[in-house]
């Protein structure tokens, strides 16, 4: 915990000291702005912690990981547009506070800001880096379209579900890890086990987000508990449901997925009813397990110092809320 | 002549095999889309050209080149978005065609695949070629800005239209002379002499396009002669016309630039009859050839092979319009 908050430091640290206060304003404003919102870092914390874990220099991991964080904010000024979202972090998002051709254009500037500090890797790992990067870039924008269109398909697979939050969120927890084991001189099959540990700890948690944004206790969530009932998400939880609902459950599902008025709080226990019914949180619970299994073992069975395993393993028992 | 055709069959052939068939077809169709409208392909003719002229292998330079290109193209993508321009090379743009979030979303996957092949550069040379084409990425974003400023600036001084020009245009024709040079082997005194002659060829291009819209040959200027002027573009043309004005010329211009309703025509002809008397025109042409012969003069200078010269020469006059 110690070892996780000295890398949240350095983070902060090295944020701070980017040169962003250029001309025209109206460019860099909104990318201070963004970073000032704050949010876990959890990504660039994964860069320093592989880096170390494989017993590398974490100096030469902190430009790449605020890289990675430049490049999962610019993503999310980006998605605000397109999913309209006019909130991020209780503040109003980019877009909605100056104009989406701000947002645009600013995001682009982000995104070329985060190449350039990934690009500060030690030239002797330089190109696996870079193929890292620009392969996790171009799977989140793929997750990003796919979740897109998700929302106006009729049907959607849970396989395909899967696949969308894997793209969308795992892999950039997974190129994170990669990223910082190959900066850290990690063999190349060392730092693809330590993507797919990100990968399956990137699933875990968007299934854990699914599962908390039902069942999660009103006051440590955050957020209104139900919202993505309310909002008709498709999540793991009611993809499952459609799926496995009897004619009267299915027929419920669809009256509360096309009723245009309601009471939010009505429509959020009729819902979790028909969950409840078909098992769904457990079901969840379970297919979020196995990717957290899979991680943890994945990482048990490196032939690492199990001291260099410990900000990790920790690392993953908070993200999933865990207390072991 | 010869040897640029062969560059433009190289770039041709180097986008028809990138892989751009990938899944969500949202994403990849218009980036195929955008590249098959086709255009001069100058910039990436600039990196191969660069790289033969001082001497290196030209195979080496063709995956970057084509990062350049994509690159330019990802540019104008969300440009058209931002400038809310309805067609590009006659047919609708991405945004019209499709919808601005997958112009935007596209746009980023372009970026990131430009990103990938200038990746590609040779080992010995990626990081400074890397830094080139981040530098220059970054003042391209910073150039759209100040154009989108300028929109709705009252007062726009000669300097800051030059600087917005340099920023939006001309530092990716240099940075494309200068990344070909640094792959063919150039010194870094070298490439960025191949810089400077790319940014002022890039300036007397720009002001020749504001010329050639108000002067151009109807016949072959394939635009709209006066577009610029009905839309009340501020072109060199126009800040020197204004900062230059009497007071009857400039309450004359103030009327036109005010003017709800107008016949096209009479708006041209008064407007270019206050150029006119002004000698707006020949002022614009010095500036152009003023930079037109430093640019020639630098390579002049350059300690290289008369023949190694010959292309960038002959591609400077084609762009020029000239026929010497």
């Amino acid at each position: 915990m110690q070892q996780l908050a000295i890398y949240r430091t350095q983070i902060e640290e090295g944020l701070q000291e980017l040169a962003l206060d250029n001309q025209p304003r109206e460019l860099y404003e909104p990318i201070r702005y963004t970073l000032e919102l704050g949010g876990k870092r959890m990504r660039p914390i994964l860069v320093l912690l592989a880096c170390d874990m494989v017993g590398g220099d974490g100096r030469h991991a902190i430009a790449p990981a605020l890289g990675v964080e430049l490049f999962h904010n610019f993503t999310l000024l980006h998605d605000d547009i397109m999913d309209e979202a006019p909130l991020r972090r209780g503040q109003p998002t980019v877009y909605k506070k100056y104009n989406p051709n701000i947002a645009i254009l600013s995001g682009d500037v982000m995104y070329t800001i985060a190449c350039q500090q990934v690009a500060e890797a030690p030239a002797s790992v330089l190109k696996p880096v870079l193929d890292v990067f620009h392969d996790t870039a171009i799977k989140v924008c793929e997750g990003q379209q796919w979740d897109l269109n998700f929302e106006t398909d009729e049907q959607v697979a849970i396989e395909a579900y899967l696949e969308m939050i894997k793209l969308k969120t795992a892999v950039l927890l997974g190129g994170s890890l990669q990223m910082g084991a190959l900066i850290g001189g990690a063999s190349a099959n060392l730092a693809k086990d330590m993507y797919a540990i990100g990968v399956h700890l990137g699933l875990a948690f968007q299934l854990q987000d699914d599962i908390l944004d039902t069942y999660g206790d009103p006051e440590k969530f955050g957020k209104q508990v139900g919202g993505d009932i309310i909002q008709n998400k498709k999540t793991y939880l009611l993809l499952q449901a459609q799926q496995q609902a009897n004619a009267s459950q299915s027929a419920t599902l669809t009256h509360w997925l096309t009723v245009e008025s309601f009471q939010p709080e009505t429509k959020v226990e009729a819902v979790k009813r028909i969950f409840d019914a078909l098992n769904i949180r457990e079901q969840a619970e379970a297919e979020r397990d196995r990717h957290y299994d899979i991680a943890i073992k994945t990482l048990e069975a490196l032939t690492l110092p199990a001291e260099a395993k410990a900000p990790l393993q920790q690392l993953a028992a908070q993200l999933l809320n865990r207390d072991h």
